[in-house]
């Protein structure tokens, strides 16, 4: 067995850094003048003339801004901005290997909703996106919804829309798997951090009734009789949609005739009770995501009756990783030049991988495709890119045959 | 002869953007999850631990950010953030292409002194260094005084310490060609913005005289009798201790007997007259640095009397540019992990780039090195590295062999 935290010190060590700075052409005494003093001022007056033709004339149009306060890494609390960097890092990396996106990482301090979202606006100018990744709770919520609200560039929050987007994906294939409906399935949310109550948002955008959920924290189910929540908005939403009458119902009440769980919650075995899946509708379906333990062992939900499960690990079948959406959403939001990343492009792109996965065979261990298929993120691309041209969420629009060109031109280059 | 202008758009049409982000090596399954979750923990652990070790595992070690407002971007005023992308870019590329360094183009909303500052520190956690551009006056000199004070990473505005570090360069050769002596040089300062503060300061700090200074802005002699300065701390150091009785001196009178001018003003011929020139002191040294038009036609200086004439410009004999300091600079100070770039350390870099010109042979026409000479940076980085470890301002106190083949390396790397 590898042991990884050896090997991943080994490489950091002689790495000193995941990605650099290209230069796209060599410098000369010729260019010189061209690329900087006297010359470049011309493209500086011609955006300063008009601002979108930054997307020609500089790195704006492939450009995407990841950014951190290190407040919430990877499960190991506020460690501070400079510690998240080997994270940014290669998060970067993963956009620049799969959707050939110029992503630079940028650890910021952290401090207040208005002080984060200051920062961040202020230094939003010259990239095309923003990827906000590791912010704790509740600050996140704000800071996301406020960006979305003040900037005209996407800004995406991966523990948010990103996880929400590849579980609602796994969860299509899921109930065409067990041949259930998004329509009825009777859906038990576990844990309401950032992801979970992205996927509540996500799946309300797709007209599911908030009836259909029951969602839960650590101290029990939330509802309008719940004094200890947190005072935000998402949380109030969900108390007041899915349980105005402030019921307390127990979980194991709840798990009852459930069609799904989706546990998103604290890692460590435990979370998920064998016991309780029994008593779950037939063929139910339990997505296990705490990384790095997941709610339940993957093996005991199976011997329980689960007819699915998914969890965030590699070492298991139906891996949700986020990582299948944000390197093809943020290409496609690049190349249309988006104004913004909307559920409802989350939602095509989480059908788009559903539909890639059902083409190659659906089956209860392979339920979401794998990182590495030819066509991912050019598909996701794809979908991400089309729907915001139907929404008006693009500054480009441009015909399919086009889009595609581009898209397959830009993902495909060295 | 060239239009390069056009040249310059075209070229920015095609390349889109100058710099693009790298990795350092191909991502696959095996090495994912060390570059990524899970592995990735580990190094971010260690630097929630000790935040230096950021130095060994993060890009941390070559990392400068390139940052500006585009307030006062080449003389072309405040055209506003995203328009100095084009060239915060090329700057960046000056960076990589002779220094090595991975400079990152931020271009950052414009503020008052406090929310730049703010903005500034707050990105600051990733990067090795800090390199302003294009601020423009009073606020760059608090926002630069205050940046230094209160980071432990080198923070250089280029439009202060840079340019004065290639001037003070300039007038050691162009005193020696002359057989003058700094330390008794009659010398006007025409401008009194961030280059012509800054070479005040710097010769100051080498222990020139106030009283060997006279300086003037567009309305006159700088002195404790102009109500109308601006009221920040250089000015009015510079009025206290250059004319502190406030004598209200023309600047006809004032070039009788000078020894030098460095004119750093107003873009545009006019702004030194030759009759002044001709009433300067045998063989006098004129600096005429306006960018894009000098202040006096360098022909017309020389016939003037003229001894040595320096320009901004390429299409002259002796120009002084910026570019021949920074790039080794940063690369200096960022491989002995250096808190700051002292005077001390700008003069050590003056005094190598004057030795490099003058090692070669000096004339009135060949005061600085070009840009391209071999071994330029290296040299620079190596003053600027030792200059560090003496005065105590390096996190790494290496030995001189030892900094040498370290330099090298960066330095030559593909």
């Amino acid at each position: 067995m590898r042991n990884i935290k050896l090997e991943a010190m080994k490489l950091h060590e002689e790495m000193k850094g995941k990605m650099y700075m290209g230069e796209k052409i060599p410098m000369d005494f010729d260019n010189l003048p061209l690329l900087y003093t006297p010359g470049v001022a011309e493209p500086c007056l011609e955006i300063a003339k008009t601002a979108e033709r930054a997307y020609d004339l500089t790195w704006k149009w492939n450009s995407v801004a990841v950014i951190s306060d290190g407040s919430r890494i990877l499960g190991l609390g506020d460690i501070g901005p400079v510690a998240a960097m080997p994270l940014l890092e290669g998060k970067a990396m993963i956009f620049s290997h799969f959707g050939k996106v110029d992503a630079v990482p940028l650890a910021v301090s952290s401090g207040s909703v208005d002080e984060i979202v200051n920062v961040i606006k202020s230094v939003s100018h010259g990239f095309g996106g923003i990827n906000l990744e590791d912010i704790s709770i509740p600050r996140c919520y704000d800071v996301l919804d406020r960006l979305i609200e003040e900037l005209d560039i996407p800004v995406w929050h991966d523990d948010q829309q990103g996880t929400a987007t590849i579980i609602v994906s796994a969860l299509l294939n899921s109930l065409e798997v067990t041949g259930k409906k998004l329509s009825n399935a009777n859906i038990i949310l576990l844990g309401s951090g950032a992801a979970n109550t992205a996927v509540y948002r996500l799946l309300r955008h797709v007209g599911l009734d908030p009836k259909q959920f029951k969602v839960f924290n650590s101290r029990g189910i939330l509802g309008t009789h719940r004094p200890d929540i947190m005072d935000v908005k998402v949380i109030r939403t969900i108390c007041e949609e899915t349980n105005p009458s402030g019921k307390d119902i127990s979980i194991e009440e709840a798990f009852k005739n459930a069609d799904a769980v989706i546990a998103l919650s604290r890692s460590g075995y435990g979370g998920i009770k064998p016991e309780w899946i029994k008593t779950m509708s037939k063929d139910p379906i339990v997505f296990a995501c705490a990384n790095p333990i997941p709610e339940i062992d993957p093996v005991v939900a199976k011997e329980a009756g689960a007819a699915i499960v998914a969890t965030g690990r590699s070492d298991y079948p139906n891996q949700a990783n986020n990582a299948l959406v944000f390197p093809g959403m943020f290409r496609g939001a690049l190349d249309v030049r988006a104004k913004g990343i909307s559920w409802g492009m989350a939602f095509e792109v989480a059908k788009e991988i559903a539909l890639m996965a059902k083409e190659k065979g659906l089956s209860p261990d392979r339920v979401v495709p794998r990182i590495d298929e030819p066509n991912l993120h050019f598909r996701v691309a794809k979908a991400c890119a089309l729907t915001a041209i139907k929404e008006g969420m693009a500054r480009l629009n441009i015909s399919r045959d086009e889009l595609e060109r581009t898209i397959e031109k830009h993902i495909n280059r060295s």
